[in-house]
């Protein structure tokens, strides 16, 4: 087999842990020796041991692995966090080659891991291509702009409404699309929602019928301050972002800024540590984000229904005539269409 | 090989005539005898020669023909019409066995061909599945209902508008889905447009950018007489349905109903031969269609641009709250969704 073949055996590996790794990468690691795989490895959750240990814990015969090459999707860590630091580790095992699948933009990390194995006289070859940044889009993202990796998220009828009725919270999507919706919550660190959604929808923006040990941060962007005195400022969790001096002085979570933007935001969670934050909506919120290209991937799930003239339009703004990108996946999901757009220029 | 094998070889053949058969369904035919193939036909376009008789031509040395089967994936037909009756025709060859696709949905043929080949002593052996229903589903629809096959067309943004502003044409598919829509249209006897849309579009209905002998029939519902002194209502090839008596009796081609529903204009299409219509809007004549529950298809060209909030949304009226239907296919065309959907039940 070639190095491009067990590569991707190493990126399946690393796929296999989903949104379990939440803040971390999701990176997988295979040892070969003499075109035998002698261990597949991955990081399975979050506060787990990393791909590159995961795989040497499955060799009985350590003795096996003098010689060997090791394929890791992401570059091996040089600081000691959670778990030592991979690449000090690996340094005992005495291997012939690291071939890594792409430099960690982490700047805590980038060509340490690597420079440490290579002044110990192992080869270390960069893959060419990034197979991490395809697996782990929003941690690439973050480390690379300084600022949370954004998708937006629509549930929409057939006819683009939300709802039936301006003030109405209609429920369109099935119980199997919405295990698929929490899903995708899983993966985020926030999830950020306008007032009128708080006030109508009463969500609880948590991750329910998937398993998860990290609930996102709760956000709600709420200018004006309209949710003084009612429920939803005093969740648990919750952050309030707002134009209103009076009201953000009353709660120790809300936030005044004197501008609210979509841009605004994403630098205030980028400061959290957020990664990935899923904006939920409604309308007038993801109009803006589109209107000021603050996204990195659209997702929607449009179901076959047609709604009533009166309900809202998503992406509602008297202003926006834009383009959402260009389609990177459409798939079904119980007889409803869930869509991945990506922005031209991102 | 088997029955089913040189079946499926004459769907294959069929399908190549696309729109060209127009009104006739499309047919394939394969000769076969001792496993081998003698000759694969089809109903080319309108007029031609039926698929047997194109098969037939195809075969050099007729004293083959002896003893060989033919799969055709309709009836044969028993009648006289621009051509002379296929299964007639046959009895000449002196063919040991017929397989036929479906029984023709035509009450002039129904089974008449199957019993003239039988009572001559040839083998007629019926196919199982409605193969010629799925390559012909308006022809067959059309003489099993005698109403036409609805199909509802729509182009809409991502957000579920169909244009930017209330009286507003606002263009937003590319040259490559018009192609598409164009081949859509080819396959119709009836392109049907509410007042509105034909006042605000000015359509011409016609058949473009794709090569066609017919142009289907435009069709203007005008229930108030919008219409009345415009160039509307004096473009060739053009009937207008309406409610409004004084403006029937004023011009030839206006024709009137005393209530103008989506079933009436399907009656009075059906009883014009038209066995293909095509509803292109706008909103208010989709919605009805859909609360009438009176369409076989729904194909849905979906943009990736926002439009704003002040545009007409698809299906448009208070009332609507239904389900389209079954997703049964989705394409991209050139950055562009391509949606078919069947209602439940038909």
């Amino acid at each position: 087999m070639k190095d491009n073949e067990y590569m991707q055996m190493a990126i399946e590996a690393a796929k296999q842990a989903q949104w379990r790794t939440w803040k971390n990468p999701r990176v997988g690691a295979v040892i070969v020796k003499a075109d035998t795989v002698l261990a597949v490895g991955y990081h399975h959750q979050y506060g787990d041991v990393h791909a590159e240990i995961d795989a040497y814990q499955q060799v009985t015969d350590k003795n096996q692995l003098v010689g060997a090459t090791i394929y890791v999707t992401l570059e091996p860590c040089a600081h000691t966090g959670k778990q030592p630091s991979c690449a000090s580790e690996m340094l005992a095992w005495v291997l012939k080659r690291v071939v890594v699948g792409q430099i960690d933009p982490n700047p805590l990390v980038t060509m340490h891991g690597i420079e440490r194995l290579r002044k110990a006289g192992v080869q270390v070859d960069i893959w060419r291509t990034p197979v991490s940044e395809v697996i782990n889009p929003a941690f690439h993202y973050f480390f690379t702009h300084q600022l949370p990796y954004v998708t937006l998220k629509v549930a929409q009828s057939f006819n683009g409404k939300i709802n039936g009725a301006p003030d109405e919270a209609t429920k369109i999507t099935t119980a199997e699309v919405d295990v698929d919706s929490h899903r995708l919550r899983a993966y985020q660190q926030a999830i950020v929602v306008g007032s009128a959604t708080a006030l109508i929808d009463q969500p609880s923006l948590a991750v329910r019928n998937v398993s998860t040990d990290h609930q996102p941060l709760r956000v709600i962007i709420d200018r004006r301050g309209r949710l003084a005195g009612t429920d939803q400022v005093h969740q648990p969790n919750t952050l309030v972002i707002t134009e209103n001096e009076m009201f953000a002085a009353q709660y120790e979570q809300v936030q005044y800024q004197a501008t609210v933007t979509p841009q605004s935001v994403r630098q205030l969670l980028g400061g959290l540590g957020i990664q990935a934050m899923l904006v939920e909506g409604g309308s007038e919120l993801h109009a803006a984000f589109v209107a000021a290209q603050a996204y990195q991937t659209v997702v929607v799930y449009q179901t076959t229904t047609v709604l009533p003239n009166d309900g809202l339009s998503s992406f509602a703004r008297d202003a926006v005539f834009a383009s959402l990108g260009n389609i990177s996946d459409v798939t079904t999901i119980d007889n409803t269409l869930k869509i991945t757009l990506k922005p031209e220029e991102q």
